[in-house]
């Protein structure tokens, strides 16, 4: 019950022992074709440059930013936790000219101090985070596309702690780009990285395209302005998943498989049913955590359906009682980073663990260790306030 | 039985399917130190940085150049088949002054070439692929080491093609960095690379070393010659690996499962057993192809004991006659890349897959698809003449 990883959806784990085929048997692309249609429906989009990126959630945050960004291009990142520092380090490693905004942890930015901004610098590419895990908040984002769109600035978002728990449409909100994980509201494991790319931002990185030496014959395609991985070369990577099927890594099938299955069971409950699921989730467990008495951090009007961060009372040692919680009742709660390092416990409600079970057997242990470490509770008053929630939805 | 990926383990599979835990959880970090113990193993080194990097084979090897390479230096690249290119391309685009020496696809270097080109160029790094699968040879790296012992040069070399189906040990040869992948012998899926540096190696690297913002306190490392990515910055990812657990990447926690059973696999086997047994079985597939009366490609006293490239025999039409052995016998075989493209057919026993009855019914299968495209074929001379090798091995 942390902030992701979490436990995977059994059904994706099965998926996952499904024996290998090759990568260019007709089923093995079929299958990738497959997973592309698939996530289009995730991401919400008509983009047809939509794959998996094989490596964790930030294999493609690199990928989009190391293809999309040249040495000296100006990047606006507006930081509101942890992973906006990282899109800011990541930004800088490709010889990006960050400027950056920032607020503190727990809050997020108006889409005028953004636009401001973008007005200020004049950046080539806006790199925000959606859903912040470290925080819990979300950016709002539905302003910011048009603001994009009329500056000329090329759009980015993050959604590896947001994607399926929180309401979010790609092209609706006129991104250019976008990054996701499996770990979190997808319910399977970290290692594949789920993206989307506009028309726009495929013409800026096919621009960039080269055909690897081993493989390239008279005529074909180098690069003027090379991409600096050949790893994260998303122009490549487009040729491999494209009709062209140009070899470059060697697809890992059994994360392609995971991140299928994950994509097939959300297309299948409906992704506004999944989003509601999370927030009923969510909601009980907030309305628990607060029954036992325990302060919310973060702005209240942009929290996450999926992940609750609550402070640490006071005379307790935080790590001692995530100790308890894993040894002794087999629940893992999260920590957080940087400022709230020690002072906030981050809960999860999301993927498989988005359940009404996880939630009442998280509240009634999270009551028991509050009352062995000495802070006062109300007996039954987390699950005793998550059952009102629940009768409230009419499924308890 | 193609050139790989091929059909991963069932236990390796099954290992693959259980459930997550998070990723500080102490079992998972007994799993990671578990893993690295068997890696240790498997790669024949005492390395301490010996760890998975969360991506396919390349995610690997451009951990490895970029951690290594700072823009300006110059790296020294033997080529002889496909992944030679692949090499020079990921230095290139490092920012390394790539040199290359060159032999024909199918031919391997003498260490006295690679001893000239080092004197002439005094690269910082000789990066050479050990067995290439595009060309099915390895080149023989054991007086490489001293060389660059004696020059001050980095020695590295990719070994995703060759572990534990070919001889190889990381601290008798003198490696200072060896990258590898799951997909081939050891049995496992692709999205996963075994990695191992020496001191002298991962010194360089964490010379490097910066602590990322987003955890970053007071007094923590910020490098002046950072690493050009986040995700294959090395020094980062030896703190996630190594007891300080610096928070970098999610584990891909399933892959982990699968590296971790691979290896478990091949230590339970023993290293030389796994190593004998590849070469029985592409003994057996050698001599059975040579009694169909094919032609066999590459130099044979350096050709790897997991895969076989056959010439395509003049007058059929090779994409067809591997279409019929997919579609009508649901055995894959491999085509090749560059100059060998058309030429040549590649047919793997690797991992799994290296086994009698592989070998027999692909042989039987071949023999069928022969006679039906027009080739004339010795009725039984494939099959016979491993049965022969079984036979004299003492196990048929």
């Amino acid at each position: 019950m942390g902030p992701g990883p979490i436990n995977a959806d059994p059904r994706v784990l099965r998926a996952m022992s499904a024996q290998l085929v090759g990568q260019y048997d007709p089923w093995m692309t079929a299958a990738m074709d497959e997973t592309q249609v698939l996530y289009r429906q995730v991401f919400q989009t008509a983009n047809e440059q939509t794959m998996l990126v094989d490596g964790t959630s930030r294999a493609g945050i690199e990928a989009a930013l190391v293809s999309l960004i040249e040495p000296g291009d100006r990047v606006l990142v507006p930081i509101f936790g942890r992973f906006g520092h990282l899109l800011r380090e990541i930004a800088e490693r490709c010889g990006a000219e960050v400027h950056v905004i920032e607020v503190p942890w727990g809050q997020v930015f108006t889409a005028t101090a953004i636009e401001t901004a973008i007005a200020s610098v004049r950046p080539k590419l806006l790199a925000v985070v959606h859903g912040d895990t470290s925080t819990t908040v979300a950016q709002p984002l539905d302003e910011l596309g048009a603001i994009c769109e009329r500056e000329g600035v090329l759009f980015y978002t993050d959604v590896t702690a947001s994607l399926a728990g929180n309401t979010f449409a790609t092209d609706e909100l006129g991104l250019d780009a976008v990054t996701a994980g499996l770990q979190k509201c997808l319910g399977g494991p970290s290692g594949s990285s789920p993206v989307t790319f506009s028309p726009r931002a495929a013409s800026v990185i096919t621009a960039r395209r080269s055909v690897e030496a081993g493989i390239r014959s008279v005529g074909d395609a180098v690069s003027a302005h090379p991409i600096r991985s050949n790893y994260f070369d998303l122009a490549m990577i487009f040729d491999y998943w494209g009709p062209q099927r140009l070899n470059h890594h060697t697809e890992a099938t059994t994360m392609l498989y995971g991140a299928r299955e994950c994509a097939r069971l959300l297309v299948e409950e409906g992704i506004d049913e999944a989003v509601a699921r999370h927030a009923l989730h969510g909601g009980a467990m907030l309305a628990g955590l607060r029954g036992l008495g325990l302060e919310i951090f973060g702005d209240p009007a942009h929290k996450m359906n999926n992940v609750t961060a609550v402070v640490i009372p006071t005379g307790i040692d935080g790590d001692k009682a995530r100790g308890a919680m894993l040894n002794d009742f087999g629940i893992e709660i999260g920590t957080s980073f940087g400022p709230l390092h020690g002072k906030v416990w981050r809960i999860g409600t999301m993927g498989y663990n988005a359940r009404k079970d996880t939630v009442l057997t998280t509240l009634s242990a999270l009551e028991a260790v509050l009352r062995r470490s000495g802070v006062a509770v109300t007996g039954g008053g987390g699950v005793g306030a998550a059952y009102e929630v629940y009768q409230d939805a009419g499924v308890a």
